[in-house]
């Protein structure tokens, strides 16, 4: 009898039938013969209104360097009840269908969290309690979101946080494997809105999923894919409208690149609107300009993407080149503003009529050619390429955002991605 | 400074706006100079929306003899996050008014109860961290109604129960007081719906309350008042709507009767029409036949208030009348027709058309003549005294439920109610 976490999410635990069919894929997992614990996020929208309940309380929305008030405390005191309230559902409905079931919140298993409250981490959860209810064959199900700090009190993990519980729960529960239901069937190659031909992927390895969520592909958050890859605990992306008993060979598995036997060169074509360019034009070419910028930028707690220098003249002024997310862009602009005098542009410029479209894939590795196909299938399109950064595998370019789904269907294209996957 | 207990119920804790005026009042008293701990209820309405989710999912409702299912505490879980949202919601109020305030849960606190799940009673508030809090300055937000069993699991008290919480914190923190702020502005001489004469009370005693809350006067939970006796924790009932700053001298206190230098022989008339008669025609009259009915009656949980033994006809056979619960009327029925050929009655009458009308006071005991005053006033209406029963402060008869108004108006004026009070 092997351990094995599930998680739903917000939508699958919307109402009570959503709760009762998620309450029958359980039952089936644990009748087939799995030790379970199950993972929730609240009702679909209710964090959304404890959210808005504390904005009207006079919740501190925290200073321009992001710091937190401790008002923050109390703002997760009320919006972990959410996910209190539809564990205690789902364990009442498992009982009702004739199962043993409770639920265990954060602090009763503890998961034990940094206090940073309103956007904690997970720091450990000793598996003892968890796992000898498990063991004892009862179904556990966790609060996802929520943990407790040193002190006793309650945090949270910030939104979309319930992922990264469910990975948590299943690394402390040394799972098999943690298998995330939510509203989308799997991993695609590109986003189906706007490539119909896009293909679910059987498999993909953490360091693609990885890439794939940092670039904005929203299947799981972040965090959650940073702490599997840690710990090399297998997730599953299915959908929660499988049916009960038929799980087995659904949805799109994350896992070790060894075990992936089918390599593709690309896996998956992403893209991202939250983009805004800004260039500073005309920048003196000396030392401590780039630490000036940047440091400026980082104080603020404001995350730069792609960075380029260019057309330097003479060697003496250069064009400093960055991207920001869009709603940080104002701010950057401000602040270096505020510094001009500093740090000695010329002009600045800003521009958020940009997107960033990005191919992922470990094949990239051990090929030669796969920027250059890149390159080719844009230019074949006529479309601009602003800026270009890569990783070890992945290359991503920013373009006039008019031209977003153009060039994801290039790329899709271009590397052969609606033939592959399941 | 002295260390006060405020209780907010749930038209008190309705929206953001009730939230902010209760804060006001919580503030004001602690700018008065007190150490504050306040405990609060659920929204009004929230605590009825879990409750119909936890139906929903399949909350097993016990079987005749009101024993609970295990599920009870997943119920707990559910219902308690009432509270816990609100808590949290008042003290970030607090906090954005400039004042140091925190929520403490049941299980922080911690406040231990029993493990009857759904209705657990409070059994121990260790006062250290309650009071360390408190005397730090901090005001401290208890959530109402909701505990911790000794297992960790989380509890409540059954509905209504924040009155008690209120009373057990007030209790732990050696409170010089606990200030119940509801809908209405204190204890009445009588419904005032009913006698628009009716008077405020200044003060009332703890056993006088404790009657006039068993006996239907909902404006304190009979528990809460139990308990505020068992310690002689001084109550006070008064208007949320008061103006920050002008509690002084509001409501009515619930105190010792030592205490009240003004004692009235009646210092209320209560009724309750939750009241269903059982009458057994032709009960043989012998030994073990009461106990026969009575302990049946028992093993259901089914509470027997008036008892009657009546018609005995020449020692063979008596009438058995007594009185239960209108909700249990049907249930008692069929348990007494199940038993017909062990208790031997020839007939069963039941009579859900009464109402029972209690005057209360503690003067009672040194006066004479009380109980001829009242039958004296009821007589004068034509009003049918159908059954009598007796405590050492009340006096309560079962009359025809139609002239209950009646029979209040006029007892009321008959022990001068109306001349009396603030």
């Amino acid at each position: 009898m092997t351990r094995l976490v599930m998680k739903f999410g917000g939508t699958s635990m919307a109402d009570l039938e959503r709760i009762r069919r998620a309450a029958r894929l359980v039952a089936a997992e644990y009748d087939a013969g799995h030790k379970v614990a199950v993972v929730v996020s609240a009702m679909a929208g209710k964090t959304n209104e404890l959210v808005a309940w504390t904005d009207g309380a006079g919740r501190p929305t925290g200073d321009a360097a992001g710091n937190d008030d401790a008002s923050d405390d109390e703002y997760d005191v009320v919006v972990a009840s959410g996910e209190q309230v539809t564990a205690g559902l789902l364990a009442m409905t498992l009982r009702n269908m004739g199962y043993r079931a409770r639920s265990m919140q954060g602090w009763q298993i503890p998961i034990k969290t940094t206090d940073v409250h309103g956007k904690a981490r997970i720091a450990d959860i000793p598996p003892e309690k968890l796992c000898a209810a498990m063991d004892s064959g009862e179904i556990v199900v966790v609060p996802g979101f929520q943990g407790v700090a040193d002190d006793g009190r309650i945090t949270t993990l910030g939104r979309g946080g319930s992922d990264t519980s469910a990975v948590a729960v299943a690394i402390a529960a040394s799972a098999v494997r943690c298998d995330i239901y939510t509203d989308v069937d799997g991993v695609y190659t590109t986003d189906p809105r706007i490539e119909n031909k896009a293909k679910r992927l059987d498999k993909i390895s953490f360091e693609e999923m990885l890439e794939m969520a940092s670039l904005g592909a929203k299947v799981l958050q972040t965090r959650s894919v940073e702490l599997a890859m840690a710990y090399r605990m297998p997730v599953r992306v299915l959908s929660s409208f499988v049916e009960p008993g038929e799980a087995t060979d659904q949805g799109t598995i994350v896992c070790d690149e060894e075990e992936i036997v089918e390599k593709h060169i690309v896996s998956g074509v992403a893209y991202s609107r939250d983009e805004a360019k800004i260039t500073l034009l005309g920048v003196p070419n000396k030392v401590g300009v780039s630490a000036a910028i940047f440091g400026r930028l980082a104080q603020a707690n404001i995350n730069v993407d792609m960075i380029v220098q260019s057309d330097a003249r003479s060697g003496e002024v250069a064009n400093q080149l960055f991207t920001v997310g869009r709603r940080d862009a104002k701010q950057a602009k401000e602040l270096m503003e505020a510094a001009q005098g500093e740090i000695g542009f010329e002009d600045l410029r800003i521009d958020e009529n940009v997107s960033k479209v990005s191919i992922v894939g470990v094949g990239m590795r051990s090929h030669t050619g796969v920027a250059q196909t890149m390159f080719q299938a844009l230019s074949e399109k006529g479309i601009n390429i602003q800026v270009i950064s890569t990783s070890e595998i992945k290359i991503s370019v920013l373009i006039d955002e008019a031209y977003t789904e153009l060039a994801v269907r290039a790329l899709h294209a271009a590397y052969g991605l609606d033939k592959i996957g399941a």
